[in-house]
């Protein structure tokens, strides 16, 4: 007998991106390709440190299972390191830790869809949240962004058309768009949350990797200056892109009914966080070398987000355009099909693969309508003669 | 606007436990309520030394994203692992690494269940499965069992009748029944598995907690003598009772197809389970020191669970009757209302809280037809000193 399985898998597909991350084992390429950090930044030693402190000090409770809600000193350190990024009014018990920001968005489905249930999302937008919500049945539209973001009156005519269970949103140097949404803009997500009484999620993974200036406010921060808008906010944020993925530790926060209810999913999906992992974090950041940490990858990233920006408009010109990231992983760019090159991003992928260099082409990042003339490129996972020696690969596979 | 959670919810109620554990807290109470293990029997010193092993021998890839099927060395411990406990014929690449075993669940509920599915499942049987695969819109039955596990003959006619997607198992010290399915009993699930073409789910939390003799083989490595069972066994283990709970380190085997429709799920569900303890596992199980620390839980486990059958026989007498476990966590009793004593496990349950001693009353582990008459004890968390005084405390609530 053929194993007969759940309906909702026939929402989702093979990602075409596996079947490409497959050939990323090919001797000498260099890959644009990954969404990860690059792992010379992590500050193993200072993990060390915090994991034997976690077993020193509590041995028990590190090991032990723990409160579906999260670990407690970590709770209150999360909602000490939130109040540093201007959300202040955030106390431990608004926030559940969850196993990296992608079970969030898994929690986020659970509660939230049922099958039919409309959600917008960015075009384009996080991969694996895509498929993630479709898994629970929803249907996706797309709200077209710009190079600041989403566009907030297109955005505004699809909420009031679609009437959507929530609005998903990466507003700081998103992936894979790397667009920094503008204050104002912020200010009208909320505006319009209020207006039409609906729910925002705000991703938000990126939002310490900036390489100037500090970027406007979180929506969750600014939801103080907008009242109402709080209770019709969810928020994720994750340890993964600035101390380690491996850690697995996100946390979410929501208006209370909805973290009860989350909480509930989280029990029956992994009981809790591991414990292991939770008090290593919490003894990180207890010991205070975030900000340290934070202060070099930015700088690092930061260097080698000019040094690609600077390459590609050397070495392919007018045949790309994109705006340059102030901050984030990715460079999100597209092709003009100027002087007849190529203007498929997926024709530019499979050559770019056999001159030796990976990125992900753009239609995947798209629930409808892809544009595919875009591709994304990380700039974070290779040192910069690496970057060069790729950007060259690019010119010559255009 | 009230926020409009999805229907999935409406299938799941609020645990009556949670109500109960919230009481724990009083000041004085000796819990036999808790399904965890001893934090005091945790081998803290060869966990430090594991993790301190992974940081300096491969810290980039115990702290970097990883694979949604899990950290290579740990896989190869775990097929290693799995061999010595008699399933010879598991490699690495047939089984991945969840988030506790209770995610191995969800991701079946996951990649399994549609709504209105029908599910087999032990009557009692662990709450939490119980909960997660309501959550994906399961119908569940629930199968009887006796004093050696589940009664096959009643198991064969409600897979004959209702066609289940498919049947879940706790065969050895089952969680709260603590029966050991009997070896020709075993047999007979793995037969009718392949007469009608049902897929078992074999939850092993508990193997390796034996307190004499080693249990009968699990489904899983007796498979390979009932030709064609092993194409229709899901088989998932985790090392929470044994090793540490606070790792959420579990797994699952399961047929190819099965297994990489649940990866996928696995991917938008928390995208990989904590590489940082994957690797701290995996560094644990490579320095050997597994045997000794299953040597010792399962003797200090062996002697409460004498301890605690021994008082209950002497202090309740005929009020009680139990099974005495031979290996798990728990005793699974009955009143027997004799002598006019209290007959009702939620009445005995809260008369017992006043009286200082808290365990789980029976009824929420029955998907269907509580018995009322049961109650669930852990011997495991408290020494023998609290048990004889917890013991004495249950005689006086009767």
């Amino acid at each position: 007998m053929p194993l007969q399985f759940a309906d909702r898998l026939n929402n989702v597909e093979t990602s075409a991106i596996r079947e490409l991350f497959k050939l990323l084992g090919k001797p000498g390429i260099i890959s644009f390709a990954g969404g990860f950090p690059d792992s010379a930044m992590f500050d193993v030693d200072g993990i060390r440190e915090a994991s034997n402190a976690a077993l020193s000090q509590d041995p028990g409770a590190a090991l032990q299972y723990g409160a579906t809600e999260g670990f407690g000193p970590l709770r209150e350190q999360l909602a000490h390191f939130m109040a540093q990024k201007g959300a202040k009014e955030v106390s431990a018990d608004q926030l559940i830790v969850t196993t990296g920001s992608q079970q969030a968005l898994d929690l986020i489905g659970k509660t939230m869809i049922s099958p039919g249930d409309k959600v917008i999302v960015e075009g384009p937008t996080f991969l694996a949240t895509i498929q993630c919500f479709r898994l629970y049945g929803a249907e996706l539209i797309s709200a077209p962004v710009d190079g600041h973001g989403v566009k907030t009156d297109e955005l505004e005519k699809l909420i009031a058309e679609h009437k959507p269970k929530f609005v998903y949103l990466i507003p700081t140097f998103g992936n894979p768009s790397g667009a920094l949404l503008s204050a104002e803009r912020r200010k009208k997500v909320l505006e319009m949350a209020v207006k039409h009484q609906t729910l925002i999620l705000e991703d938000d993974p990126y939002g310490d990797l900036y390489f100037g200036e500090a970027p406007p406010p979180s929506l969750l921060a600014m939801s103080a200056s907008v009242p109402g808008s709080r209770e019709l906010l969810v928020h994720c944020g994750s340890l993964s892109k600035v101390l380690s993925p491996g850690l697995r530790v996100g946390w979410m926060i929501a208006p209370a009914e909805l973290l009860a209810r989350a909480t509930m999913c989280k029990q029956f999906s992994d009981a809790h966080t591991s414990t292991f992992a939770q008090a290593t974090a919490a003894q990180y950041l207890l010991a205070g070398r975030m900000p340290a940490t934070l202060d070099k990858v930015r700088a690092v990233y930061a260097k080698r987000a000019q040094t690609m920006g600077d390459a590609l408009r050397r070495e392919l010109g007018d045949a790309v355009e994109f705006v340059q990231p102030q901050g984030g992983l990715f460079v999100w760019a597209r092709l003009t099909g100027a002087g007849g090159k190529v203007n498929d991003g997926n024709v530019f992928a499979k050559r770019a693969i056999d001159n030796g260099v990976a990125f992900v082409p753009g239609t995947p990042f798209f629930c409808a309508n892809p544009d595919h003339a875009t591709f994304r490129l990380s700039f974070a996972t290779v040192g910069e003669d690496k970057i060069l020696e790729g950007v060259s690969r690019l010119a010559k596979a255009l």
